[in-house]
């Protein structure tokens, strides 16, 4: 008999994609669900086991746990209206942690224009499940399907800081700002709404899974290839020293690993002028085309960009 | 410095609180939050660890984590819109024990009139956070906090059958229907809509921390008090016969345990009609008055309803 260590977490969720049924006017396989009153709605698990790296406090986990499911509602281009912390905390954990920890979630709300609005908390390892509302104020939303060739691809920010962020803790090393890259990611929920706004952008998906996989999944989403260009990836902090101290490629670094929370898009070209409109930041990495996946151009050849391993 | 082991989880949840703020319309304080587009939505953990008792199915379970948030949603008179599940299961569940879970939820949802929209899934130790969402479809949603002396107290349904099922658990004994309706709790969401639909209903919650709990907590939000007849409370299956065999008196079968899910209500005297014209099965239990507290009177005698234990 199969067991849950046996089969891949991808194989997991695919395999409970199937209990999801077509209540959702949007979802499965887009960053959050757009239900039949229009609200659009995301969950995500965060533990101490898996999401808490050397370094972080308690009120940057709680963050984190918010943050998470904000970048979800970005990438589609929801305002957040509310915000629900599900905790599950082990009994031996200061108290003071566990506030700290709804702290953080509360900045976090702040930040994205929101506030906690209901939860529950019971003992547990020390689990976070973050809920997420938002609504679109009647614009449709952003998917991963529309790309189009001739679209160009485009990042909201520089990305490849948590990866250095995770090397740099792996070794030992100082990487200040790489580590506030991982411990305080900034949800681009403003970005997202503007986004949504222009009317220009054809598709988006944020990047927790790693630029490389969201490509991959943009791709296969909209049935389009895309040749992406090494050098125009804008590059987080420290990501050239980690990939020196580590003796991996710079490539890996800005498309194999996740926990990252810039938002990847694909934009009518003919439209960047909306874009510029609404005073959004990002930097063009590439363009869409007819092929079959995403390829990375690099000193003039091109590789196959694969899903991360993250 | 205290520990989350050293403080009740009734505090922590109060402490919580303080941090939830009023970007809903309403909330916290009821069994459910209303946020500004008038979504109404809840979310509550359960966990292998605490409520899954002997003789449960994993697709019982299922149906528990999904069913405890549906009551919440009846409990305001909400229609059901859609459900998120999130997971973390052991690295050694049997994968069919997973499936069994969401086959569960996939159930309660299709009793509830809707489905799982989006969902997350990590390991951990057995633990399953839902998130449901509903719409009040333009009626006002039900509160604990209007009800009016002179108003009559009711439940939808028997009470103590979950209770008689963990007694009978504890002393080897049978006790099938009582057992059911501690693994298979039905949420009452037609009858919670069809109360809010009669405009008869003055406050309402459901009996998820037993009936004491939930008179209690009636009072203290509308201000009022309760005499409650004991006879008139009507009483689930094997209630009378695990009260004998464990020699604990009937009364506190009745109030003081939870995990049942029938709701509780105050109603306009004057309006009953209108809960008949809905064909809202339910039982008159006592009568609000303006004293402080609910009483219980048995054999003539009034005795204030303390909290329940659970």
């Amino acid at each position: 008999m199969a067991r849950i260590g046996d089969i891949s977490e991808r194989q997991l969720i695919e395999d409970f994609r199937s209990f999801i049924r077509s209540e959702g006017l949007i979802g499965p396989g887009d960053d959050a669900a757009v239900i039949e009153n229009g609200t659009v709605v995301t969950t995500d698990v965060v533990t101490f086991d898996r999401h808490f790296p050397a370094g972080m406090t308690y009120e940057q986990f709680g963050w984190y746990a918010a943050a998470v499911n904000f970048s979800d509602l970005a990438a589609m281009g929801a305002r957040p209206i509310g915000f629900l912390a599900a905790l599950a905390l082990p009994l031996d954990l200061e108290s003071q942690a566990a506030y700290d920890i709804m702290s953080g979630i509360d900045q976090c709300c702040e930040f994205c224009g929101t506030g906690i609005v209901g939860g529950d908390t019971k003992t547990g390892p020390g689990i976070v499940v973050g809920t997420a509302l938002g609504t679109m104020d009647g614009r449709p939303p952003m998917r991963r399907s529309g790309a189009r060739p001739g679209d160009i691809v485009a990042v909201t920010g520089p990305v490849g800081g948590p990866a250095a962020a995770f090397i740099a803790l792996e070794k030992g090393l100082d990487a200040p700002e790489a580590k506030e890259s991982l411990y305080v990611p900034i949800p681009r929920v403003d970005e997202g709404m503007a986004m949504a706004k222009s009317g220009a952008v054809t598709s988006c998906m944020d990047l927790s899974d790693g630029l490389g996989t969201a490509l991959n999944t943009l791709c296969s989403s909209s049935g389009v290839g895309m040749d992406i260009e090494l050098d125009f990836i804008p590059r987080g902090p420290y990501v050239d020293e980690m990939a020196t101290a580590s003796g991996k490629p710079v490539r890996e670094l800005l498309l194999g690993w996740g926990g990252e929370y810039e938002l990847v898009f694909t934009a009518d070209r003919e439209r960047l002028d909306r874009l510029y409109d609404e005073e959004i930041e990002f930097s063009i990495i590439g363009m869409v085309n007819d092929s079959e996946g995403p390829n990375l151009v690099e000193d003039g050849k091109r590789t196959v960009i694969p899903y991360g391993e993250y």
